[in-house]
């Protein structure tokens, strides 16, 4: 049995509509890939890959406009030194578990070599949060194959979301996290975008959740679905959020900057063993590899930012929302990890007026 | 009749205690002076100026630790380019509007001149928000005595909020805001210290502005309580954080970084027009002006900063709302401000069970 | 006798072509204005103001992209929030002495306020050195009507280089320095582009002066040409680029950190009290200040940048050079500016093999 | 026959002296491996991995403050988010080619994984530049083996300069490049200490080259000594500054910073395709991994940095200069990189004054 998205549950968040698939795949030419790894046998394993391919990968030689925004810095992410430098992005960006950025980061440079890409980037973007607690994260798992994997299943539409891919081993405010996406339509004067986020959500204690302003972490508390134990600071969030805008590099990070919000309303505060990066980029604009002479852009005014601004906070909340929901209750290496009980949840929703 | 602050109508935010004062000034050596500038004859003025003095006014001799946070930057504060490079606050903290940050400045480095401080600080900070709806920006009211006497008369304890000092002119999410402030105590195993908030709040819109969660903008309507008119494009936020603990630099940037929490959880997301501005300064070392040698300081271990964290993000978004529950109604240049009513926000959260 | 420039010595540095007229205004539209304030009496005045004003004028209706780099923050420069969150310039960029940058801050929203600019820009650009050896600086002699006049006299073509303006009192490497400019033609696969420097040069001690990489400040030491004594800890240079490149934001801060490589050329290294403030602005896009829809833009490929780079690098290291050159030897408050005696200079040079 | 460092040519930069093994070592407890990968069956293998370990080894257990500057960000380094959030280094930095960074960071975060250090740091750094002219990097040849006997070899005293370990295969100014070393005293009024610097050096043109001001590179033209053909446009310089001092982490971001400073007077000018990357820790301080309470600690007043900023700038000159001078002619996968011949380079430096 599937489990439901919050919208599923009559409940919403924001004001703006979401996209058709409420999916970061909404935003024309995104692909989504898993690889997701799991096995008890000789050491558990309970974690994977997840790439995010934009242009219908064409991004190795029409990049995207891209920013960054680091909220806590407790993580990693590659290429950021390149992206504030050109503001571009020049490949698919993955996502996986703490230990093992480098195999799917060299992985990513290898496949730009084996298909041509040499002359474009090799300097490519792999982010990673901690599922140690379900995961026997020392027995490096996740192997160059799985990596490829992820790439290459990457495709258009619906979204696996929850404990799939780089989210598999994840942990969110103390209920099982993982892989959510949502999106948004954003209506201004210069034009319809649509502004679509996944998230890789593994951070936050249970008392500090709220949904929609609702305090469902202190009425779901740890003496109703005990945690998963042990200490949660290792947690953190990874946001992607990408647009068909025509945005500038100056604008992609402002987008980025505006997952905070997202995550303030889920009850994040950013604590201190959290790598809480964030990655926007968009699509609007054309950016060959190659050629000579200069580009031909376009570039939203600032002025008309705001709804564009709006969306990313709503997608990327509802976005975490999506994995706490979507996601099952995993066992793994130190312990269990309860799905996020949806009828309670319902239930508590409509005691608060919602 | 003054009005209440949140916590006199039965409703608080967050987890954490607040202390004494639940103010700025609970961080021992923070004094907080305004200078409140109303006439009506020959032209409309709403303005003033606040300033926040650490160290008993020994901060010219004992800087203290300094870091600066923009969540969005169409605002302006003095000061950042030192602040980046040394981690160091060496003057009061001016608030004031927009068109006047300049005088305001200059007239801080005359205070140090005469002061004998000429080998201290002479790149002071001043920060600003735009009142032009119930104050006639363009008539320049603000004076070098207005900064002087919001200097000269900063004191401890109780702090006036609402429409006061540089808060004078200024609306939030729609109703009449201002200065608001509020405190917390963080408790870590490193040790017990206060955090304090206070913000020049003139930011965003009726419909999202949200208490602990319940979406009062939408229940207290435009139609029930109208706005000022007008565009609020240009609203912004200043956010100033105290705190006694021994930050280094690093630490009081991630601080400061909070202060996005608090704002997101009342609605704020950064509007393109919005000055969102933070700064958070530490006092918990000794950080003399002169003198040879090293100086010895010490440091919370960052394992240790979550209260730290979690005490700014609920103090800033306190202190918003008390600005909000603390303003009184103000008519002016363009248009009148509606104080948000008390007794009607109290029936709304309520319903909401709160 | 007018002093000569670098090249009227026989001397250049770099390897490429200057523009037309060397100078800051070889960029189309680039204006430049001085108001110099020189008194004994009641106090002694040797300061003033400089204007720098792109898109003759037109800056206020048609922005330009814009950038910034801090190589040692010890230093004011107002308006840099609203540059990083949004890559724009909108209004002229003004140059003065340390203590009063506010007054000249206002000023310039004022003459905004007064030319119907209100919904332009009220974040301007004023930037600082301390003046206080040969200016008595605690007298703040500027007043805004300096300010204006700076503002209103802002002219194309040849520009009044060292003591002059907000140069007036400035001392570098401790001969008398100043205002000084140059330019560069730089040709990419892109196309042919202009980058002009600005800068107020204020900083340095003299055995680390090297001109074309001879250690002229090692020959022509303080015991031949004396210093104005006292300390020069409170030197700094402000650097101000121009290009008619279609750069973006992203690149306009690229052109900025490149003022970096002139500076150290000469003998700079960014020492603690400096404060060595960048600003790169490219008039190459057109920017309306108003309008719907998105703006059609072009931007320089990253890969074509270099040119640039380099033009921008040598156009500082000349402008030092030409604000030491012209610079008269002066007197003033505490003692004497000496100019760098040129005779001396182009012997020390031959005997470098140059 | 080994080639001669800078100094035994009689040649030397700067005013400071160095320290007594002019190197990264002469500060305390850095170590330095390097793993040279070199084969020519079957695909040319030009590569390798050098690690710097400072505090002998104990740099898991007990952090360094440290800080990090980018130049020109076309480059990778890792870790960076974390140092930027905390000011903290708490592992060893490894320096390898560009396409093969991942592999040497998770071999790093497997030896603490291995070595217990479990709590401790897993977000490693490593940095890299590109020597695919000599190099078939394509080929991927550096193994988890090379990043572990890098790590396991390294040592104090004097350290192995130009084609070895991750310099192995680099080029720079178009002659033969790779790793180099220097170090400076630095005396201020708060004690003396030693900066040293160590960088990977694979940039430049040479026409730009220039030692102690004097223009080698076109003294010494392409014609004379031929480039080792291709596009350099992929070149890159590391730099990791190491200091005993007791700086905060602020301060060793301005330390990173004075890097430019040596980079530009050697004749870089960060061209595009160019990753400058400068890292500085600073072991003056303890900073234990766990433990409760706060840390003592101590700091130099800024003050007093100018000789460490002069120290740092000077470093780096000379280390990349030891680079040049100690590397040898290799040929490899496209061409072949020429060592500076040091009797031309010592003839043309008299020639000039020197």
């Amino acid at each position: 049995v599937t489990r439901p998205r919050l919208r599923d549950l009559g409940i919403s968040v924001g004001r703006l509509e979401p996209g058709d698939g409420n999916a970061i795949t909404d935003v024309p030419g995104v692909l989504v890939g898993h690889a997701t790894v799991i096995a008890d046998e000789p050491r558990t394993a309970r974690t994977g890959v997840t790439m995010i391919v934009p242009r219908g990968g064409d991004i190795w030689e029409n990049y995207a406009f891209c920013g960054v925004h680091v909220f806590n810095g407790n993580g990693e992410m590659t290429g950021i030194p390149w992206i504030e430098e050109s503001g571009l992005l020049g490949s698919a960006i993955g996502l996986t578990n703490t230990h093992q950025v480098g195999i799917v980061r060299d992985e990513l440079v290898r496949y730009s070599v084996e298909h041509g890409h040499v002359d474009a980037f090799i300097l490519p973007v792999v982010a990673e949060t901690w599922d140690g607690h379900l995961n026997d994260i020392d027995a490096f798992h996740v192997t160059a194959k799985h990596a490829r994997a992820a790439l290459t299943s990457a495709a258009p539409g619906a979204v696996a979301e929850g404990g799939v891919g780089g989210g598999t081993g994840m942990v969110c405010h103390e209920f099982k996290g993982g892989i959510g996406t949502s999106s948004r339509v954003a209506e201004s004067p210069a034009g319809t975008w649509t502004v679509g986020a996944l998230v890789q959500a593994n951070y936050g204690s249970r008392q500090d959740l709220r949904i929609d302003g609702v305090p469902v972490g202190r009425e779901i508390g740890l003496d109703e679905v005990p945690g998963p134990g042990g200490k949660d600071a290792k947690g953190s969030i990874i946001v992607v959020l990408a647009t068909d805008a025509p945005l500038l590099p100056v604008q992609c990070k402002r987008l980025a900057r505006r997952a905070t919000v997202g995550l303030a309303r889920t009850g994040g505060y950013g604590h201190d063993g959290s790598g809480d990066l964030f990655l926007a980029f968009a699509t609007g604009n054309e950016v060959p590899a190659g050629g000579d002479g200069t580009w031909p852009l376009a570039m939203v005014r600032h002025a008309h930012m705001d709804p564009l601004f709006l969306a990313a906070s709503e997608a990327v909340e509802e976005a975490i929302l999506n994995a706490l929901c979507r996601a099952e209750t995993m066992d793994g290496h130190l312990g269990v990890a309860h799905a996020i009980p949806v009828e309670r949840l319902a239930e508590v929703m409509a005691r608060y007026g919602r």
